[in-house]
């Protein structure tokens, strides 16, 4: 199986600034995440989709990145996308220092066993993910009950739009999870 | 009805890329698209959704803008976004030289009447817009056996998966068209 | 693209009240809808067709007549059905005397922005329009809440009930619109 | 329960011609079948009702008397009308002379088993019922594979539609079957 | 039309256990149902399915033996189950001593006109029937509304989850239903 | 979070030979699983469906143990059982020797890279899960095209119910997954 159906660019072919960014990445995690190679082919389309995920992902008002991981692993549960699922969860299991909530949202992200504002976040963006076309002010009017703010929000929101873009190029790709992230963030220490 | 509820951020309140890169977008058309307003509170975000916007809608090579605009008016269709319907609705009708066609696919994209290339490019974009885990190697047989290219098949794919995204900050917001869209290329002239 | 899959019958061909009855409509709006000479070849059912939308479209008690274009529109739109849509949405216009409207209830009948009683007339409707199966008390609860009478709630049930057939009849021939029909009661003097 | 949500219009309150019309279905019956009376309370819409009705249901050529039944018996089913079930199940059974049909059909009209041409006009109906947006150019190659003109296939989508506005209206009434359908057509002998 | 794709064994040819338990069975009502034929091929699977049957269908607290059988056919509907609700429908007009129910049930479960408890009942099975991911703390406080012990609750998710199994291994088979059960119960004398 | 909704029975609170039955399984995997635990308090039900299980899931001719635990696992993710796909996906990885198959399979069934046999194992299961009324004699010539004999297809069909009714079980309770079943497998070596 191919890691993608449009091939994988390796580091060194892509323009200076995403070889650097990248490269920043990858000495954290100990690899690439396949996803930038996958989207090497387009330079200037992975270039917005990093900047896009930047702003929304490692904003450091509102939401906790626990927070954020969990509208991702939510979202991509209900788009059923293997790498994201995959790849955050296990960012998810490490923010949260819980090895456990990955699987439960991802088998299930409906009826997840979740403190009440995890629940109102996690019921937001499915509300947003699949029948968007539903999406109404009873859906905020839970969210602002469970004690949301606005810019909260919006965040859950922007997220859930991210990874509805995220998840559907990933399964155009059929891209595949690297092997590292099935395990990371599994056990208690090193979650 | 207010046209966004997270409210508008007017031009000059922008930084002062935005405010000249979409200053430049208004003059062509003689008003600004709600869209950027709307987005306006996030600077951050809006930049990475324009560049991401132009990447894929501005590019030269492959699909012609008429195509691209119908990827987008069928993604936003099945999506049910008002404001992605009608805004490039209106672009639709105006690149194609066609004033019917943006109601007839924005109405049923699944059998509007259109050529075989347009149609294989309509049915990919579909596939991939609702229920992206069926999403597979016989939609990828259907749009080849169709003449599109892997480049091409990208472009479709990106296009529904940035849309995917669109459509649902749409929704978040509720966000209401410029009077303006409901009208251009209505008229085979100035159409 | 043909009009319809079964062909077209012209006036002269048509029996003489069918005749003289869809000439006067064509005086009225300077064409023939599509849907008359589509229907022709199986007069006894235009003409039944024609009676039950006259005694639902004509009725002068209850709703309002650009109340009952916005259940037809609404309806249409969940059938995804391109002739109804451009056809009554035109007449939706032109009732409404609102331009916009049409676009609006048509792209996202769910959540289309419109006053307390013009939602619950929607809502009615969308209950009634794909999973007739569930509609209930709690359905008919709402609409009296918001002040529909029985009588009105049978108009807007009955009219669901037609244009779910009229709707599948297009369906059935790929029935297109009048180009008349896709500029009606777009400008608001002429609306 | 009540019969009807909006009550019954015995046949000594309805115009003559209705009256003499629904007479004559009673004498022949033995009893008034529900919808006649909870359709009375708007005689110009059970006139224009009965005409359509007659118009495709009483249709000498074409399609036989059973296989209009098989029709509305599976419409009925993908919409789960109670009342249409039941009173055309009856009338199935006899016209088919098979006491067993109906049950089947109803039950499970996408796999009841049928000979090939039942099986083909069944098809057709159920790809019209619940999802007629994606009805296309591949129902009907299947349709007219069995071997049914276009007439018949007309003759099939017709009764969808019709059954599409009837199903709609019991649903709306929440009308109940008169006790008599249930048994009728139940033995062979009497079937 | 055979009764079952993978053919039917005899009782002469099943263990002496099944042999007898299930004549016993045929004694009570004139016949094999089809059901243990069908299954004969797998004794053990038969056996543990008949002891599973039995611990929840002859269970004497709790539901009575008419209740059971309004959930078996409920949710025998919901899953389109022709050999069960042919055959569970007769055991519920006998049980229930009402001819008509299982029409009824089977041809509308989330409509059918029912007493509160049987409603709780019946809304219990259906939420759990088909979109099991849903089901949570709202369906049980509903039925704990109507009165509904743990212990009834439990009875009707279990025979749900039962009949969950026993819908698709008929399914699997296109089993059929003996012609003896069609006419079960349809007098109110001998139902 | 309890384990379930309807409480834990201890092993020494079981009748005597599911006290052995169950403790046989708990010095194998160093743990009693919950589900037998939380199927406790009705032992003629657990004893049912441990037969029920053990004659489908330890049953040594046709599909291997790995092919089984496959067809529970794509069964469990259509059906979104978090305590079924975290205990069996555990099994899974080991009988397969593969540590990513589990998480593959349980995030998209339908488009998880798989052999061309376990790819038609797995539709066949996928194909009676969620909308068995459709399962026809298309499934069954995909399957045999695919080199499944006629007892293996009955294997997966029947896996596929036991687990159907499983899934519900699980949901009806929340059942949540004993922490050990989360990293099982997860290393080749201890795979």
């Amino acid at each position: 199986m191919a890691e993608s159906r449009f091939g994988m660019t390796e580091l060194d072919d892509l323009p200076e600034d995403l070889r650097e960014r990248i490269g920043e990445v990858a000495q954290k995690s100990g690899f690439v995440p396949n996803i930038f190679r996958a989207l090497g082919h387009r330079p200037a389309e992975l270039r917005a989709f990093l900047d896009y995920h930047d702003a929304l992902m490692h904003k450091s008002e509102g939401l906790t990145k626990a927070e954020r991981e969990l509208v991702v692993v939510a979202t991509s549960a209900a788009n059923h996308c293997t790498y994201c699922i995959v790849a955050h969860g296990a960012v998810l299991r490490i923010r949260s220092k819980d090895p456990q909530i990955a699987d439960k949202v991802s088998s299930n992200p409906w009826q997840a066993p979740l403190d009440k504002r995890s629940r109102a976040i996690t019921d937001l963006a499915l509300a947003l993910a699949r029948t968007p076309e539903h999406f109404g002010e009873s859906d905020l009017a839970a969210a602002r009950a469970a004690g949301l703010t606005d810019d909260e929000i919006w965040d859950v929101g922007a997220i859930t739009a991210l990874f509805a873009a995220s998840n559907r190029l990933a399964h155009l790709m059929a891209l595949q999870p690297n092997p590292e992230f099935y395990l990371m963030g599994r056990t208690t220490k090193s979650g």
